[in-house]
C-alpha cells in the first residue's frame, strides 16, 4: 500500500504543483474584512478538492468566525488508528506590496522555490497531506488509517472560531494522533520535530490627547502629545539588557534545563545565517541567553505597529489627536496568556501620563505548548522523516505560535505531531514568502510514510 | 477717499463672499505632489482676480518651488508710501477627512462662521487686502499709497521658493512697510498686533531595523525592533518636567523680561478656554512657565507623525523593517534654526542603539522674529484697528511660524506689520477649519483704514 502511494505521488508531481498554484491564487487574508469573500472561496475550493481526491465526506462548516473545512475517510474501521490532520488556509496580509519581486497572489517558481503569500504558511504545507491521502486513495484504493482533516480560516487572527468549534465538536474530532505541518526544519537536509511552541498575547494601546489634531505652533508646548506619551510608555517596557519590565511577567516561566540548553546549542544554527536572514548589523536581545534561546525558549515583547499624526509625504505641523500601537508578547510554558494581558494592561495604565487617556485592549491570546518527545506517534513521525530525508529528526522549540495546538492537546487528549517542512528563510509574514519545492515533494513522501507507520502501530 | 472705499466695501459684502468661496474651492495643498495642478490653478485664479479689481500689473512668477503671484498698483507716485502685502494661497492637507462636518473644499457658512480648509489660514485673510484695494480702486478710483502684492504657494511647506525669490527680487519688492494677515486676535472684540513669531526646525527620523518585516514568532527576542529603538530615543528628548534635553538647545534663548511676562499675563487668556479648545483634561508643558508663555514665548519639541509596521485593522505579528517620525521644534529669539537642526541630529544619532541604522534629515527651517512695536507703520496699524473695533490692539507673541517674515525683515529692511483677523478656535491645520465672517468684513475696513493712515504719514 505504502509503495503504491509513493509511486502515485511520484507520477503526479506536475499535477500537484498546478493544483497548489490554483489554491495560492485565492487571497484568503483572514485579518482584513475586505477579504471575507476570498476566505469563503478558499474554503469551498478545499471542500471540492477533498471530494475530488476521494474523501468520503467534505464540508464547509460555519464557526463563530471564518468557516472550518472538515473532511474524512474512516473506512479503515474502528479498530484502526485515526489521524486528525490540521492546517490553515488563511494567510497574512501581503503588505508592503512594493517589496514583492512577483505579485503575492500570482505564484511564481524561481530556482527551486515557489513564491507566493501562503506558499509555506500554511497552504503549501497543508496541501502536502491532502496529496499524501490522495496518493493512497488513488494509488492503492485505501488508507492504512482513518483520516480526518480540519482546516481553519483564521489562524493568522487567533483561531477564535476553531477554538470554539473544537470544544463543541470533541466527539467528531476524536483521534489517536494529531498531525500538523506549519513549522520549519533547520535545513533542506535536516528534518525536525517540534516539541515546544510559544504562546501569544496581542494587545492594542490607543492614546487620546487633544480631541482633534492641533496646530503645533498655536498649542505646542502646553499639551501632552499622545505620540510622545505612547513612546514614553513603550520605551519603558524593556530595560537596557532586554528584560521585560512588566511586574510579574517572568513569574511562571519554566527555567531552561541544562540538558535542553546543550541540545539547543548543538542545533545547526549560526549567527552568520541569522544576520543574513534578518539583515541586521548585530543581534540584540535578553542578556544571559543565546540567540536561539531568545527566539524559541524565552518570552518576548515586540511592537508590531505604531501610528500617530501625519505620516504622508511632506510635512504637517500638528500635535496629533491620537497615537496607537500594536504590541504582542510571545510566551513560554507556563505563562498564562490571559494573566499576561492583565499584567500588561495594569502596567501600561500605571505608566501612562494623566494628561492623556489610554485604551488598552486584548486582541487575542494563545497558550504556549510542550509535547512528549517519546509518544508513539512522535516516534512514528521520526521513522517517517528518516526514511525520506536519510537523517533522524532533531527536536526543536519554535518561537512562533500555533494557537490551536494547545486546544487540541487539552480538548482531544491526543499527542500533537508537529512535523514541519518550511525553512528558516521562507520570509513568513513578510514580502517574498516562499516554499522550497523539494520539501513539498519530500513532505508528501514523509506524510505517506507516517500514515503507514501509524497503521503499523496496531497491526504490527 | 477712505470713506468712498468703506462705502464700496459695505455695498459689496455678498459679492466678496461669493468670490472667496470660489477661491476656497481650489484644493491648493502645497505639501502633496498630487495637488501641484491645484496650486497652479489657484495662482492663475489670483492673477486673474488682481487684474479684475484694477491692479496695473499681475503675474504668476516661477520660483524654485511653487509659483509666486505678484501684483502692483504704483500710481500714487514715487513720493508716496509703498505697502508690500503678503499672503499665502496654499493650504494644509485636509486629513483626517472623516472628521470634517462639511467637505474641506466645499465652503459652508454655519452660524457666523465660514468652514473650509484655508478659510482662515490664509486664503480668507489675504483676500481681505485684495478687497480693501478693490474698494479704493473701484470706489474712489485710486489708492492713497502704492501697493504691491506678493502671494506665495508654499508657506505650509517652508516657503523655500519665496525665500529665494525675495533674495533675487529685492528691488522689485522694495517697500516702506510690509503688511501680513496670517495670525489670530484674542477675541472678536479684541484686535491684536503680533510682535513676535516662533521659528521652526522640522526633522524626519527614519530607523531601519531588519531589511524586511520579520515574523515576530521566528525572530522575536533577538532583533532590535526599530519601532522600539525610535520610541526609546523620542522618549528621551524631554525630561519629566517638559524641558528639552538636547544639549545646547536653550543656549541662545533670550530670557523673558519681567515687563513682558506681566503684559502676557494681562492678555485675555483663560485656561478654561484652552482646555475647551484642545479637549485635553489638563495642560502639560515646561515647568516654570505659564501656559501662554509655553505656547508663544518658549521653544518646544513635538512629534508630528509616527509610523511603523502594520497599522491596518486586525493584527499582524511582525518585527517591522522600519520606523519613522516627523519631529518639529518651535524656536524663539535668538535660536538659529540650522544650528538647532545640527544639535538635534547629533543628539538623536548619539542616542540611537547601534543595532539599527538611522537617517536624520532636516525638512525645513525658519528663523524666529521680533518686531519693534513703535515703528510708524505699527502705530498706523494700531489706529486703523481701533477705528474699526473700538478698542486699541493688544501686543501679542504668536506660537506659530510665518517663515517668510524673518526674510522680509532681513532682506527688505522694512517693518513687518502682523495684523491678523483669525480667532483662537479656528481649527488651523485641523478638521473643520473656519473663519469668523464678521472678522472678514471688519478686516476689510481695517485694511482700508490702514492704507489711509499710511498715506497720511507723508502728506500729513
Amino acid at each position: 500500500m505504502r509503495n503504491a502511494a509513493l509511486a502515485y505521488a511520484e507520477s503526479q508531481r506536475d499535477a500537484f504543483l498546478t493544483q497548489l498554484f490554483d489554491f495560492l491564487r485565492i487571497p484568503s487574508v483572514s485579518t482584513q474584512p475586505a477579504h471575507r469573500p476570498d476566505i469563503e472561496r478558499a474554503a469551498r475550493w478545499l471542500a471540492d478538492h477533498m471530494r475530488a481526491i476521494g474523501l468520503t465526506r467534505a464540508e464547509v462548516l460555519p464557526t463563530t468566525g471564518h468557516p472550518v473545512v472538515y473532511g474524512e475517510w474512516l473506512e479503515a474501521g474502528p479498530q484502526a488508528e485515526t489521524i486528525l490532520i490540521y492546517g490553515h488556509y488563511d494567510v497574512q496580509p501581503p503588505d508592503p506590496l512594493d517589496q514583492w519581486l512577483s505579485p503575492p497572489f500570482e505564484p511564481q517558481v524561481r530556482d527551486d522555490n515557489l513564491y507566493a503569500r501562503g506558499a509555506a504558511d500554511d497552504k503549501g504545507q497543508l496541501f502536502i497531506h491532502l496529496k499524501a491521502v490522495e496518493s493512497y486513495l488513488k494509488g492503492a484504493g485505501r488508507l492504512p488509517v482513518n483520516v480526518k482533516f480540519i482546516l481553519e480560516g483564521e489562524e493568522e487572527s487567533g483561531s477564535g472560531g476553531l477554538e470554539a468549534f473544537v470544544r463543541a465538536e470533541r466527539d467528531r474530532l476524536q483521534a489517536t494522533a494529531i498531525l500538523v505541518s506549519d513549522s520549519p526544519m533547520p535545513s533542506p537536509q535536516q528534518p525536525a520535530l517540534l516539541y515546544a511552541l510559544r504562546g501569544l498575547t496581542y494587545m492594542e494601546v490607543t492614546v487620546q490627547g487633544p480631541d482633534h489634531d492641533l496646530h503645533s505652533g498655536s498649542y505646542g508646548g502646553a499639551v501632552r502629545n499622545p505620540a510622545e506619551a505612547l513612546c514614553g510608555v513603550l520605551a519603558r517596557l524593556k530595560d537596557e539588557e532586554g528584560h521585560i519590565t512588566i511586574p510579574g511577567f517572568y513569574d511562571r516561566v519554566r527555567p531552561l534545563e541544562a540538558e535542553e540548553r546543550e541540545a539547543l546549542a548543538r542545533l545547526p544554527f549560526t549567527e552568520a545565517r541569522f544576520l543574513q536572514e534578518t539583515g541586521v548589523p548585530a543581534p540584540w536581545g535578553e542578556a544571559g541567553y543565546t540567540v536561539l534561546e531568545q527566539i524559541t525558549a524565552r518570552p518576548t515583547l515586540e511592537i508590531n505597529g505604531l501610528v500617530s499624526g501625519y505620516t504622508g509625504p511632506g510635512s504637517k505641523t500638528i500635535i496629533p489627536a491620537t497615537a496607537a500601537a500594536k504590541v504582542s508578547m510571545r510566551l513560554v510554558p507556563d505563562q498564562d496568556p490571559e494573566e499576561i494581558a492583565r499584567l500588561f494592561t495594569e502596567h501600561v495604565a500605571r505608566l501612562m501620563p494623566p494628561q492623556v487617556r489610554a485604551t488598552i485592549e486584548t486582541r487575542h491570546t494563545a497558550w504556549p505548548v510542550l509535547i512528549d518527545r517519546h509518544a508513539p506517534a512522535m516516534e512514528a513521525a521520526a521513522r517517517a522523516l528518516e526514511a525520506v530525508f536519510g537523517a533522524p529528526p532533531v527536536y526543536t522549540r519554535e518561537g512562533g505560535t500555533i494557537p490551536i495546538v494547545a486546544t487540541f492537546q487539552r480538548q482531544l487528549g491526543a499527542p500533537v505531531v508537529l512535523m514541519g517542512f518550511g525553512l528558516p528563510d521562507d520570509n513568513l509574514h513578510a514580502p517574498n514568502e516562499k516554499f522550497h519545492l523539494p520539501n513539498f515533494y519530500r513532505g508528501i513522501a514523509a506524510s505517506i510514510h507516517f500514515l503507514a507507520e501509524m497503521g503499523a502501530l496496531r497491526t504490527g
